[in-house]
């Protein structure tokens, strides 16, 4: 099995880290290609660059050449464009967002996130509504630390056990990694809390694994039906 | 006051009739320039469309280099983007959808939209939903017809009343048009079903009008922060 | 276009203040009527007050014999009548709750209301859920001040900006003026605060403009159709 | 114990069919004293006579001199005033509508509502809102006849079952009569609907006493404080 | 009128508390019958301690070989088994969780609930939803008491009063002691808060004369209809 | 990786389905084991059975002495248990109604179950609701057949057909098997119906092998801590 786990940046050292953290968590048989869109922002924070970054990773998918592959994992927490990938590609897709959040649930009866800037708070709010899946999501918190500070991995520690502990005041009974910039903290910081952590890239890497393993793909009738064949002009140069 | 209007695609005769509907509805001294976006997709019909569209009008505006504008409204209905434009622009952004829905809930206690194919319900309901004025929309129900094929007004008006119906039976007291491409429609249809009609681009143009003479703005507080100088490439040319 | 402003309290000063606010913020061809019912309490300050204005705002209204005029502004936060009127009158009914929160919706994803006294925020809670607009209300803070106390404008600003603290604690990028005798507050906390104020009053003269701008006035079909003719006596004098 | 049942309209006749119904239901120790208004409407249909009768009912009762009572029951199906009424007395009140919907949640998973005119059913679904007990309620349907036209006991019959089987598909597996006019037909319409019907009368007699037993009262911490001592004209003649 | 309160647990003691309680709520004509179940946990505290519960307290009914009774008071706070007993008896079954809330509601616009260990409240809060009287709950706060260390009077009444404050700041009017081995301790705690305080084994006692009274029992249309004949197996022994 | 899979009841013949249709689901490298409670229900149809499956699954994994497991999958859809077998196992727990759902959200908007009996729906609303996965659910539909019914496959399938329909016609866009026993059927209609349909057991195989590969577990910081030491009689024979 092949799973194509796209960036939503254009940073090449953030796609080597998601593709680290996927194989980490795929089954032996699976294979797991890295995509960097061709274009958007450097890093997804805010609106503004989730959106850039929505139309980039479509486009880098519509025009992928390599190999075949069964899945998509878009690793990008928070951000936009599933649905969109849903209508373009006939395989399963999975957004570490939403991946993270339903393993999240089976695992305790309130969730919390904790994510980098304050400004995407609202956002991975948006996203896990539209999902399906906020209902039992107690908090969404901030370590006030940007995607391209993470690099240092001490303070990405000491913020993430910091926010948590609001996660946790607030009902939160398990965590998730609020950035895909985080994958790999997982464990060192659920030992450090005494309660589970969940990395959205594994997630969603299991979860796609699992739908190809039951022959299931995105359903066809209704919202994600194959976009309608039109004119389209992919940024300036078009 | 000046209102720059951006059309969510790139078919130059639908900006020319989305301006027609806004300048029918603003007042005697707003100044109404449509914005049709240097790429995007020639009509927005899905979410795959619906992102391509909102990278590409948040890039046409940010490049834009006409006259200074007080306010912009953004003219596709149920599509992606307004967040973005908001963190980037220094004046009031108003897009139809919401414009529509918020005129309504004054009118009656309940309200339907009334859109173009199937498809696009699911993404008109996410977008009310995330704009907080979901709770009193009855329906949303569709008229079978794509976006290009409201040319034809006969069979658009008997789709609009036939699809009105199943929007009133679910408790509508208002209707609202859910698509740009309908603007003009509205007197007709109101006169034939005996209830409010509202059209999103005449709504958005007055609600513009309403934050630009109170002074008010986008809040920088939280949200919708400037977004962060960073390296960015719009498209594939770059 | 003619606008009668009704004051939901018996006080002539406050009708006056109110009547200011709204002609400050109306268009040069908008005529500012106010009116004072001809009963009620003095000030409205609980449900039973509430209950109390609202009788007697429609019973003003149903015997207001002035010149004719093109919409109904209802100054009274989180104060009940507006449905009421909405049934007796020909021409569109904007409410100043729902009036600020329409507008503070388009201006950040989450907003809070600051008001008077304690006992009047679950009153304003219950009108906003009602009107459609409370998914994205963060809180509605009080500031502990009386509608009669609002006078001491240095007073009434350090209360202000106080409750105003705890309300962006909760995840208000807007705020919103909980009183109609707040009136004229706004742009000096905005400063102060770094975030927009909406000032209810203005915000439903603008509306109440926008509907008789576009031609629409309330929903006849359904939940506001004119009061069925009966033997109603208003009052004990009847 | 004396319990006043207060009618919401000025019809004696009405108030002497709500007090045999309160009679009826009332235990062996417990006087019912109805108490009809001084003024309002002759029958409340729409929120204009709700508004009406909500002041009527609270200056009613607060210029009562009768004897001393232990409880307030409005018999007002989905009508306003109730929580006016908690902050001008000190006794226990309890509002028809959320006692029949407090009773039917005990006898089934889904309740629903069978109401007089469509107009009603918006104010009656607002009010469950409000109670706190709407989750459960499948469906409030309407009769199509107005108040005054329940004095035909075959022909509210006849539409009361046609309703019922609107709100049974709706999921509805009990009942609740949907106006204080409508007291008495419960037993017939359960027997032959095979489900338990609730009276709303009825049932907010027996939670009164309950409450009275209990030597429960109205919180005075929080909402509904005494009203503030301050002018207040009730009515023209004031 | 016999009203069998059932236990949650093993703990004969705790009957006998219970059984004091629901009599000194029960009307003169109302005989209490305490049943301890024949097996089960000795105090629930959780899932697995709820659903054994659930199980024993059905098995105890289905066995029950005593005088003919009219309705059942379920006397275990947040425990599970209130549907499965509705669909074996005849007669009105009300658990006291959803009784005190039901009543709770009627006192103040929002409750609290306090209840023993922090693990308690979620299956709390559960029990409120499923029960349809969740909405205005703003709070279910903890004591850190497990339910057989409520024997100490003075530390429950000094944890109660502790916890007590937290549910009034999250905006409670009205407080429901969270777990049946509280009962007797709601005059105490009322008057040292100056808030109405509801006892569910009391309430659900008045419920459920009520109901007896008013001739209504559970409906058989539909979730609650009997159990399907077929083998059942209860418990090892079997 | 060995999976203890429970039947909700104590039919032999439908653990030995449930087995082999989560075999079907399983990886090369899991082992499944069927477990058949010793005690409950032949088939789990309403809350009484579900309470009763519901203590006897915890009862028999509890007591279970075979080889060390490294997940627990619950194969009753909708029925009761799922939190305290969580308290109980060191190891993670998935239930299929769950499961099945966390899937379907996946691969469309909204999903629906296709379930036996009517009197069933109720409960797999309720599960899908506490477990957080209720928002994108459009309908729980009945086929109207009883769990042993299942046994006729043209006639199952005729009728799962059929309910699908009404699914489809409510939004569903990916529909979900609503029994265990429906177990292996998803194929065969998922092509008739051209919609993705999912299998609970499968899919909790699938997601409790990706929580024991990714290293994850339940949380013991809250709602599920493990049991607290008490005296507890598992049934009559105790």
């Amino acid at each position: 099995m092949r799973i194509v786990v796209t960036n939503c940046n254009t940073t090449q050292e953030m796609t080597a880290e998601i593709v680290r953290g996927a194989r980490a968590a795929a089954a032996p048989g699976t294979l797991v290609d890295g995509l960097t869109p061709g274009w958007g922002p450097e890093s997804a924070e805010g609106w503004l660059d989730s959106y850039l970054s929505a139309a980039a990773v479509i486009d880098t998918l519509r025009t992928y050449d390599g190999p075949a592959y069964d899945a998509v994992v878009m690793a990008g927490f928070g951000e936009h464009g599933r649905e969109g990938v849903r209508e373009l590609v006939d395989v399963p897709v999975v957004d570490i967002t939403e991946a993270a959040a339903h393993l999240a649930c089976l695992l305790g009866r309130r969730y919390g996130v904790v994510t980098t800037l304050e400004r995407t708070c609202g956002q991975i709010e948006d996203s896990l509504e539209l999902a399906g899946v906020a209902r039992n999501c107690a908090a969404v918190v901030s370590t006030g630390l940007g995607v391209l500070e993470l690099t240092d991995p001490a303070r990405t520690e000491a913020a993430f056990l910091n926010a948590a502990e609001h996660a946790r005041a607030a009902g939160a009974e398990v965590l998730v990694l609020g950035c895909a910039g985080m994958t790999g903290l997982q464990q060192v910081v659920a030992e450090k809390l005494g309660m589970p952590v969940v990395d959205g890239v594994g997630a969603a890497v299991k979860l796609a694994e699992s739908l190809v393993a039951l022959g299931l793909s995105t359903s066809r009738a209704g919202s994600y039906a194959k976009p309608i064949p039109k004119g389209r002009a992919w940024g300036r140069g078009g």
